[in-house]
């Protein structure tokens, strides 16, 4: 059985993913996890069903889509088999054997697929041309505008853009803004959240020099919205150091209008400090322009600790 | 500066390719090492000038071709900027930061460049969709002739046999196969060359769980070309192991002819035994079949480690 999968804690992106790829490789999409309010909005507004919950990778065949590190794939990947890479991340994993692996620095994995679509080269990875239907147009869209927070991330390139407006076309969709806007909301219902949801809803594990390193981001409309809730958060952060032996967790709360994230930092503080170069007190710094986790806060991370 | 540049003791897909490339993204082709002699027939043969010899990453923008193991590229990689990597092997490396990664599970480097020309697809990479000259279409088809030693590998794909077709045509060669037995040959100009030549011809490095390994190759018509040279290259390759710090030198004489290869192993000689299940004697074993390093040598001795 052949399964197209996205990662750990599933956004839109890595949903809208395994969706719309599994229509033209013509297998199964699958997720490792509940949907997030965001991409519950996104597949009632364009009525498609969500994928299965796959929770093993034994006797599967899998693309992985939106990610290709092993920490936030499944936990027995290396029961399963690894036949394909679809993504827009750093290259997280090496393989034993030979795959078909696409990647491109773009600001969503749904650019790359939409762009293999409309260049009619689906069957460069194995799939089939068929055509794009409106339902499934509108899911890449709100996936590149969900993974790039409206053109407004700095992992945001021209043909993010491009495709946005040619799937909007063939969704229907009018206002890109406007939708946008929409999607962004539903994104940033955190103010109905409990503590416990906001830290899971977009947390990845990454190993860095052999050490365990969590990052999470949640976004907001304007911090206020959370304000309450971050002694909680803070909290509940400093036990799961502790619980699933973390070096280092950061939680970045992302405000979208301001264009800058409010970190958390729990662990191995000083490593934050070093790769950032800032002074973080009580457990908390606001990094102006940061708002990705991929291009702003992985790397500098990754080095700080391979310089160490 | 941009390079396109192929592996370590570089074989005629890793020049080829990144000759061909270099003319699509408009940027230079580079080399790690001398010519092999098929290489030079080759280049000689479409009259097309060799690619400069680069010794440093230092300021310059790289995609790598036909690799994606550190140990098969420059020395001082992280001087440098990886920013693709186009390939057919499997995936050897982790970066810091998203980059273009396009790889395929075929026959050879050529075969995906090839594939990207005949769908108009160099866009994809970031390259110019320009014509293919007869004189490169010949290289991309000499490349993957000489990778797929003829389609006699098992790493031929369907592909392969296609871009080839596709390639001739372009290039005016009537009858691949007998301008194939032309390549064949002139990579099998063993009997020529010292034994020093022939071990360092085509030999790559390997990092398996943290162990040193070195996997090298000759192609020859028939054994019996470099049965009284045999000695002398055990005892060099004895001589590599120690002064090198290697756990393991696997060499690899592919008699294309019967379609299988003598092993030569030195070092680590139970590991060798363990994954491929046969008993090792004199420090050589023929393998019935196997013809091919990067899927049916390296695959297993990587397991192998790993389960250690």
């Amino acid at each position: 059985m052949k399964y197209v999968v996205g990662h750990k804690n599933p956004d839109t992106d890595s949903i809208v993913s395994a969706i719309v790829l599994a229509y033209f490789l013509e297998c199964y999409p699958a997720k490792l996890g509940n949907l997030n309010p965001e991409t519950e909005f996104v597949l009632r507004k364009f009525g498609v069903m969500e994928p299965e919950t796959i929770e093993s990778a034994k006797n599967k065949e899998l693309i992985l889509v939106d990610h290709s590190e092993k920490s936030q794939s499944l936990d027995d990947l290396e029961e399963g088999k690894i036949i394909g890479i679809i993504d827009h991340h750093k290259v997280g994993l090496t393989t034993t054997e030979p795959i078909l692996y696409y990647a491109k620095p773009v600001g969503s994995t749904a650019t790359v697929i939409a762009e293999l679509y409309f260049k009619n080269a689906m069957d460069l990875i194995g799939g089939k041309n068929k055509e794009l239907k409106p339902d499934l147009a509108g899911l890449l869209l709100s996936a590149i505008i969900s993974d790039t927070v409206l053109f407004k991330s700095p992992t945001t390139t021209e043909l993010d853009k491009e495709m946005a407006k040619k799937l909007a076309e063939i969704a229907g969709i009018k206002n890109i803004n406007e939708f946008g806007m929409d999607i962004l909301k539903a994104k940033s219902v955190v103010s109905k959240l409990k503590p416990e949801e906001i830290i899971s809803m977009d947390f990845k594990d990454f190993n860095f020099n052999g050490k365990k390193v969590g990052i999470g981001q949640v976004e907001v409309i304007d911090i206020k919205e959370i304000e309450d809730k971050k002694d909680k958060i803070l909290e509940l952060l400093k036990e799961k150091l502790n619980k699933e032996n973390y070096d280092l967790i950061v939680f970045m709360i992302t405000d979208i209008m301001k264009e800058g994230s409010e970190m958390l930092v729990i662990g191995n503080v000083k490593m934050f400090e070093k790769a950032f170069n800032v002074k973080v007190e009580n457990n908390t710094v606001f990094l102006e322009g940061v708002m990705s986790r991929k291009k702003q806060v992985v790397p500098p991370l990754e080095k700080a600790y391979l310089s160490n």
